[in-house]
């Protein structure tokens, strides 16, 4: 009998859900409402492997196969997070929900940190330079997992690349909807969710949209992109620096950079009454929850959920009609091959 | 020039806010916007507590001398967590907007993790069996701070104890009355936060209450409260167990429990398009991200702000107007001492 969570995966210790066990079975033998999936490639979070990066350095490769030798799923022990995986259905049990068939080629939307994976090809063809991870393999989706057919129209790269923060403009769209905002600050507008999440929250109605950035150079590419109506450089880990940058303080503020300590900053920028999404898998919950008491800030805050409904098909009709979004997705692709 | 925000109270690094600060100068020489209080008691956060008590055992004495004399602030270098104090007002700067007088009896509101404290008596008075700890010495508060006078009608310890959770009482309430929340769920309903917030929920208008508690015993006193409609026993770790116990999800759940590894649970036991609240600092970040994801729940999740407008004369008045929140804290100050 398996579990729509995939209870019946997880070897140690007993009675805990994928997520929060040591270790899964990553056998690929598919239960009644399971899929097996041939791996193709690996897209870790970018928290996650830019720790790797800093811990393991060209130990990188090794690390990884170690973690998912020892847990049965990629699980940065560190940051806890995992990242998203691309493969090709090898089959599909008869009671599974996810309206799958064999062949066709897939991504999936719920964390490495949940799927049963193994790794048969010890990464031979990854450099350890990037975040995507080229992977022979098989994983394991259950009932209530979440998977997309790659769009015929796009590189895959791209399509994984944009579906591994699909929530952010779904959620985005959401809570600027819900507010009726007018201002919209995204920290990190320059990257993936960021960029999603500025187009989002223009099309949600937003008429003063901020991106703050690192470099002047991510600053030049963001305003040629006309996604933002301010770009603004900063440290998004510097608070003060943050809220001289931004000047009048925004009525939803949104944080997709990778970075811990950003936290302050994005309370600080943002206005009594307003809302903080939390996008970032480096985000410490206490490091928030102290930090707007601390400054006597009335500002709600969102755990980024990365599932709403519909997400998916919400980033790929962004990425398809937003040249400006399209463009910085590409550089970045550019930059990192 | 003294910064509303205390940054001229950070000795290092240079330019973080207090709470990210490895050290503050807790010198007792009061700024032209800042107040100096006469420390008499802390009352260290639950979380901090625990994780001290099972670190250090008996020497959780010095133990929190350590860490007030090297960083010049009470920050459990763990869970990154402090709690609050109890004082009276020595000196108030001319530029002060906190509307202090020397003599008044105040608790502070902001967090430990950012106040700069000096403590004189080496803890002599503590025995290091609970989180209120007798204390002389200094305490300052910057502009932004927040401190309530302590209501002349309820013994210190049992406001002070108050105090310290009057954030959730107040945050539910917004929630509630937002979301119009049918039913809610308090994951950990026997405790301070707890029945405070289920006296709010019940106040905001929500007609199915549920208590989720660890044990019968703390079960049989909640359920004699009336504070819940339903009370229920299992162990909010174990997302499984809390499922079953609840049965039908609530439309919010409030996490009052002080323990890691709660996340999943609410999220479970939440319904499509209900709310999570996460009160306790023992919450994961990413442990709420991903599992919500994980779990393909399209739940909005909350970190829990402890500043509220209002929320401390919010939680004083449900404190005199419930006898049965004042029974349950009078209770926990009895099983405690």
């Amino acid at each position: 009998m398996t579990s729509p969570f995939g209870l019946h995966r997880v070897v140690e210790p007993a009675g805990v859900l994928p997520q929060q066990a040591r270790r899964l079975d990553p056998t690929p033998r598919c239960g009644a409402d399971e899929v097996v999936v041939d791996v193709e490639r690996l897209n870790l979070d970018a928290a996650s492997f830019r720790q790797l990066r800093e811990e393991h350095g060209d130990g990188i490769k090794a690390a990884v196969l170690d973690i998912v030798a020892e847990r049965g799923k990629m699980q940065n022990p560190v940051t806890g997070s995992g990242g998203m995986l691309l493969g090709t259905v090898r089959e599909v049990g008869p009671d599974s929900p996810l309206n799958l068939k064999p062949g066709d080629r897939i991504a999936t939307l719920v964390s490495l940190t949940l799927t049963p994976l193994r790794i048969t090809d010890g990464l031979a063809d990854w450099d350890g330079a990037t975040e995507q991870v080229p992977c022979a393999g098989t994983a394991v989706l259950f009932g209530r997992s979440i998977a997309a057919v790659l769009p015929a129209d796009l590189p895959d790269e791209l399509a994984l690349s944009m579906l591994d923060v699909c929530g952010a403009p779904a959620l985005t769209d959401r809570v600027v909807r819900r507010k009726n905002a007018g201002s919209v600050l995204v920290l990190g507008g320059g990257g993936k969710s960021g960029s999603l999440s500025l187009a989002a929250a223009r099309r949600a109605g937003a008429t003063r949209l901020v991106a703050l950035v690192p470099t002047e150079a991510e600053a030049r590419r963001v305003r040629a992109s006309g996604l933002a109506d301010e770009v603004v450089v900063a440290d998004a880990r510097n608070p003060v620096a943050v809220l001289e940058a931004v000047g009048k303080p925004a009525d939803v503020t949104v944080v997709c950079v990778d970075v811990p300590g950003c936290e302050h900053g994005a309370i600080l920028a943002t206005a009594d009454g307003g809302t903080v999404v939390f996008f970032s898998m480096a985000t410490s919950f206490s490091a928030a929850a102290l930090g707007a008491e601390g400054l006597a800030a009335d500002v709600e805050m969102l755990v980024g959920n990365g599932y709403v409904p519909g997400h998916a098909e919400f980033a790929l009709d962004l990425l398809r009609a937003e040249p400006a979004v399209r463009a910085l997705f590409d550089h970045r692709q550019t930059a990192q091959a």
